[in-house]
């Protein structure tokens, strides 16, 4: 009895019109990503667990598929101990970035800094599976190391901006400054308190001024510190005047009278990047949100999220500047900046609204229909893939029905059926099935047929 | 102390200069198939252990890395068996095959048969690594599934064709057939023994005729037997002058006098494969040999191999039809025609043979140097980027010798150094690395500045 086939849970297989408009999302974000000279490289789906270990706190090591040792992987194990650790040397990607940080300290010798590179690679999270969450699933990262200039901030945001534009999705991108919230937390006399009050007043606009207040007094934040805090939550105005009101606070006119260098650094970045933003021209919106609290572990200056601006979706991207990527593996004083795509939600979006092309249902523009002339019409299928046109021969003699059944089923726009009369006279029926126009060509004259297939 | 990095034997990562040569190759290889109307897909690097099992010999199953249930693998153990079926349900792809098979059957009410479909994917084998053989590569599969006719085996002959004249290799297709090869065990009257026959004929141009004899009697053919293999040991002359040989040998006319059905059916095949492929005109040469002992254990009709025919490596490609290709997964009766490329000794041979185009060196058309004048330098970059130019800006406003090693390590062909000077006259520099020459242009003129980076 035959097995009943199924893949592991949380796995996806994609058939031919999945994967098409996958690689859709990935070759615009690849080809966007070269313009900006940012290189492509690779890393394997297996790092030894020295290197993933630790990396993603406790919980991400509990994530962390193991890969069982080749040979017998139980020999010498001690059954006194946790075996898992004893029988597995090695992991599958959990992320791209501590990969990338490896690869950096690994081949420091071999390349050029600042390096500029970007990889996109699935990898493997033991997650439980749910709606949109899956076990594997691809991460399209660009980062670049060596270099601590603000251009690299706005080239990130150039990136975001010009791959949402031909994607043909109206984004918004948000940036916060990790500085500034340190400022912030030192202005109002909790410095440990950074991740407490960013995230209250992450719930701002959902909860209200009132609710904010009070979650940062359960989180042990004093009255005074509250009225530190509370002319943050009532910033208003453009990016400018936002500016100038947190600098203002940041060099003493809070209500603690305070002065965070920290927090005038974070000042500073913002205000630089967003000169630049504004010397450089983008089109979709770019605000600063002082609200943002993705990454609060690990960045340490720039803080980005770009949310879809017509559809309800979680962030489609988000990355940050770290200042120390490279040093666990020894390599210090490396800092970094870089932004993810998320491809899995970017590709809900553009379902959502409708913007993959048409022509990606189909890969192949013309069916040569099989009336068993063959020798006549192998060369004009030749001729035709020689100019780049995805030609296909229905294989066998099959009636007519059928082959039309299949073109049907493709979604291939043009047919062309040639009998004994068509070879004989040297001459090819073209016809496009949308519109129903059919014309005749000479066997030879592939310019013309281009011209109607293509036109 | 940091730990000093490295990856699992057997793996690789691969550079900006690695990767894009790899993917020169992945990208022809993909143009081609999508000329021919194949459509890829992706299957999970995961497969279900019962998926994979089974379906490559013991061997096989040994080299299948296993991957650890997540959670407490070992809860619920009996450790008085062996643990790793019992710990262990997912297992990497250990090829490209047995996941299109799964795919087909489980998809196969989605599917429009003839199915053609190509799959670009990493495959995993815990093989002892040596030089040329890794424990993780690359597949590129190309194949159809629910057809028998022979339009199939020519077009595969067309994309290796294709494929190789746009990587300017001269390769050599050689075609065998599974039941010709049986009808030659049928003729000897040793009909078990077409995997000794085979590979005794494929030592002839190694060791001589007399040595083949030798094997074959070691093997265990009679002398009578001999005598009907020896005319195949000297067939000569064109491909259609060796099929009538063959046909006069299965059709009755070999010392033993037996006719074999299968042979001739195979010859059939054969024939009618040879004559497509002249009606199709292909460039490389395509020839018959019957001493191809690629995947006797599984192919039933054609069997391909491709060779460099100016470098010395193993075959670049092969591939074969499969009668019931999808059986083991409960689907009978569906034949399968495929060939999957080597990308590896792809590469080794576009290395060896300096076959690589120079412009992968370097994915950066022009460096625009930072002399401090971002705001005027940025709306230049942006323009170029919008034309599909790639276009670095160095990230700091560093000494100028550093920002020109930088090109020169990069080999970007091209560098701009615009100073206060040329802000204000709203002019660009541009110079070519490589011949020394430069000119200026007005920043607006974008055109004129695509000429000259694209000239």
């Amino acid at each position: 009895m035959a097995q009943k086939p199924s893949i592991p849970k949380g796995t996806r297989d994609f058939g031919p019109q999945e994967t098409a408009e996958r690689n859709y999302i990935f070759d615009t974000i690849r080809s966007v990503f070269k313009t900006f000279g940012y290189a492509q490289i690779e890393t394997p789906a297996m790092e030894n667990l020295s290197t993933l270990l630790g990396k993603y706190g406790d919980e991400g090591d509990k994530l962390l598929f193991r890969i069982l040792n080749s040979g017998d992987a139980f020999a010498g194990a001690d059954f006194s101990k946790p075996l898992a650790p004893q029988v597995c040397e090695k992991g599958l990607r959990y992320d791209l970035t501590v990969p990338f940080a490896r690869f950096v300290v690994q081949h420091q010798n071999e390349i050029s800094f600042p390096f500029k590179r970007f990889q996109i690679q699935p990898v493997w999270r033991a997650d439980r599976p749910q709606k949109g969450r899956y076990r594997e699933f691809y991460q399209c990262d660009v980062d670049v190391i060596g270099s601590k200039s603000q251009v690299n901030e706005l080239e990130l945001v150039q990136i975001v901006d010009r791959v949402f534009s031909l994607l043909d999705v109206r984004v918004v991108v948000k940036i916060n400054n990790r500085k500034v919230l340190t400022g912030l937390a030192e202005i109002c006399g909790f410095p440990d308190k950074v991740v407490d009050i960013t995230v209250a007043i992450d719930k701002l606009d959902k909860v209200g001024l009132e609710a904010v207040e009070d979650e940062l007094r359960e989180k042990g934040l004093s009255a005074q510190a509250i009225a530190v805090v509370e002319p943050v939550l009532k910033l208003s105005g453009t990016t400018e005047e936002k500016l100038a009101a947190m600098r203002a606070l940041m060099d003493g006119g809070s209500a603690s009278g305070v002065v965070s260098q920290a927090g005038l650094l974070g000042l500073d970045e913002l205000e630089e990047l967003f000169g630049l933003i504004r010397a450089a021209g983008v089109k979709n919106p770019v605000e600063m949100d002082l609200s943002l609290a993705r990454g609060l572990n690990y960045y340490t200056g720039a803080i980005f999220e770009v949310k879809a601006l017509d559809f309800p979706i979680g962030s489609i991207c988000g990355g940050g500047r770290y200042d120390n990527l490279t040093g666990i593996f020894g390599l210090p004083d490396m800092s970094g900046v870089g932004i993810s795509f998320g491809a899995d939600r970017i590709y809900d979006v553009l379902k959502g609204l409708e913007k993959f092309p048409e022509g990606l249902r189909s890969a192949t523009r013309l069916l040569l229909a099989n009336m068993g002339e063959l020798p006549f019409i192998l060369p004009v299928a030749a001729a035709l893939r020689s100019a780049g046109v995805p030609v296909e021969i229905y294989p066998e003699a099959a009636k007519l029905k059928k082959q039309f059944d299949y073109a049907d089923r493709k979604a291939i726009p043009f047919i062309s059926i040639n009998g004994s009369e068509e070879a004989a006279a040297g001459r090819v029926n073209l016809k496009d099935l949308r519109s129903g126009e059919q014309r005749t060509f000479d066997c030879a004259d592939t310019a013309a047929m281009l011209a109607f297939l293509n036109g």
